[in-house]
């Protein structure tokens, strides 16, 4: 079903600031930035690797605002690690399978995420404390 | 640097029962089953995807006491993400360059970890809060 990992997504105060030290500790790159309204997010996407399967990617969080999912973390937990992302090649048919096990969805649907793809969420009280994201690419 | 998302390693109350959740959920296999006194872990690594840079995994960490740095985790902040493992190359190489970065190293040497890899961690109050660690897997 997991075709790889797709990324993990990373909650911090200052977007830019920790895209520096991303660019100059680890030598990564921004592919892509961009503002999601509905998740209160601005992010960045830096290239870990590409790969038969998909690319792998660091996902940078800044919240728009303090009452924001993100905005919430931070206040919560700190900046640090917030969710994973696993790649599928049907995240339709991934949602039903997972959601027939008893693991609750916080998308019934997928919705649209970074970079064009089909993205969906699952409860992370049900997966053992991890919010867990299912990303499927878009076609190329 | 980095050569691809090695693995996320999660922390959890119960190995076994959080083995089945990843096996019967998401058509996970158990790779490598492990008890490593030192870093008092009892831990199994899923595999994820194979690829042209390496595997990625899924670890799962069950401390072996409470008085352990994940039974501190769970403790502290409950299951969930506890770190991410980045592949690189030349683990002593990547060592020195991020030290000379100014990122405080936990491990100044690499040590032992998972599946013959030689492993090493970053300070996570140095890496916006995310414990970070390189793995350089074992000469096949």
């Amino acid at each position: 079903m997991l075709l790889r990992i797709d990324h993990v997504g990373i909650a911090c105060h200052d977007l830019a600031a920790t895209i520096s030290f991303y660019e100059s500790v680890f030598e990564l790159t921004v592919a892509s930035r961009e503002i999601h309204e509905d998740q209160g997010v601005r992010e960045a996407m830096l290239r870990v690797c590409d790969g038969p399967v998909g690319a792998s990617w660091i996902q940078l969080l800044e919240p728009l605002h303090a009452d924001t999912p993100v905005g919430k973390f931070l206040a919560r937990r700190g900046q640090g690690l917030h969710h994973v992302g696993y790649g599928v090649t049907n995240i339709t048919a991934a949602l039903e399978a997972i959601g027939a096990s008893g693991v609750r969805l916080i998308d019934q649907r997928p919705r649209h995420g970074s970079m064009g793809a089909s993205i969906a969420f699952l409860h992370p009280a049900d997966v053992g404390g991890v919010l867990t994201e299912l990303v499927q690419a878009p076609q190329p």
